[in-house]
């Protein structure tokens, strides 16, 4: 008991922990602690209203854990390029250490949520990681393009670098959003194409 | 699925909804939102470490949307005197129009969950509202005193108001935390008693 409660605290330093995304009323970044949660609520509500056959339990219990590693890795930009290995590993290292501070057999419960999550084999990771990558495109959508162009984004990239995990994920919030990012792209929501 | 979006993007108000307690290595207050991941994350790993044997899915849905209420109603410092039977009335109203936002099916769901919490009567609401009542004690113990003292609150009003939840939800959790508590009364972490 007294050691999930050190996780707990630990695990506070994610609110910390800032994205490169801002909420929609606020001028500030998000942290990845506020995240967490709306992709876990967003998760349970597509869902249920997609009647996907799916176990939720652990899409849930997966967005809940799987950005833990920043609180030593730090947020990596989901459009930089490169490092992705070198970051994976320092995320399990975290992971590994965060995780370790709870009760073995909690311990290794969480750790295996993100393993799951990270390795995107089953279709609860894959689901998951959809939404993960949706909410960042719905929130710039909601910012006239936000920070797409704060960082220099183009339409290409985005399409590119997000499509495939949400569409592999959930092929309707692809078919719903594909249209989206088109009218965005018209209205200037993106950097100019670096190619 | 268009309407679950758009539900999905009016929770985003919640992470721009101030609580009294700060994260404990941040200065400012702590949102709504970051507040919703922790607790929901610490039920897991809680229910995980003390085996119990209740509905852990359903406490975790329960905590992601237990304070959406807030979005319209704000938050309401837990150690108000007075004020809660309109205070319960608004945050109703407030989850009916919100959940009203998504399809039926899924806002009838979401809306299911927060009137369990709200009840409190299940086992699951029970031990979902004991983590509640316990994290800002945790943080503020962790912060010496924190928004006690910040607020003029005793160490007999948080016993009295928060105690009888934590101690009906999750035994096991009070009896870690009564120690703490009267630690932190001979450490000074909490307002002279006004009785």
């Amino acid at each position: 008991m007294p050691d999930t409660i050190q996780f707990v605290l630990e695990i506070d330093k994610l609110k910390g922990v800032l994205r490169k995304v801002r909420p929609i009323w606020e001028e500030r970044y998000e942290n990845t602690a506020e995240h967490s949660w709306q992709i876990a609520l967003f998760a349970m509500s597509m869902a249920r209203t997609l009647e996907l056959k799916i176990d939720v339990t652990r899409v849930v219990a997966m967005l809940l854990v799987h950005d833990l590693g920043e609180i030593d890795a730090g947020d990596k930009f989901v459009f930089a390029q490169g490092g992705w290995e070198e970051r994976k590993a320092a995320e399990l290292k975290a992971l590994e250490r965060i995780c370790g501070l709870a009760p073995k057999k909690t311990g290794d419960f969480l750790l295996g949520l993100w393993k799951e999550f990270d390795a995107g084999e089953s279709d609860e990771a894959r689901f998951a990681k959809a939404i993960d990558r949706c909410m960042p495109v719905l929130l710039n959508l909601n910012k006239k393009g936000g920070s797409w162009l704060e960082h220099g984004v183009s339409y290409e990239r985005v399409v590119e670098r997000v499509g495939p995990e949400i569409e592999s994920g959930c092929l309707e919030l692809w078919e719903y959003l594909k249209p989206q990012l088109e009218a965005g792209r018209r209205k200037g929501f993106f950097a100019a194409s670096t190619s």
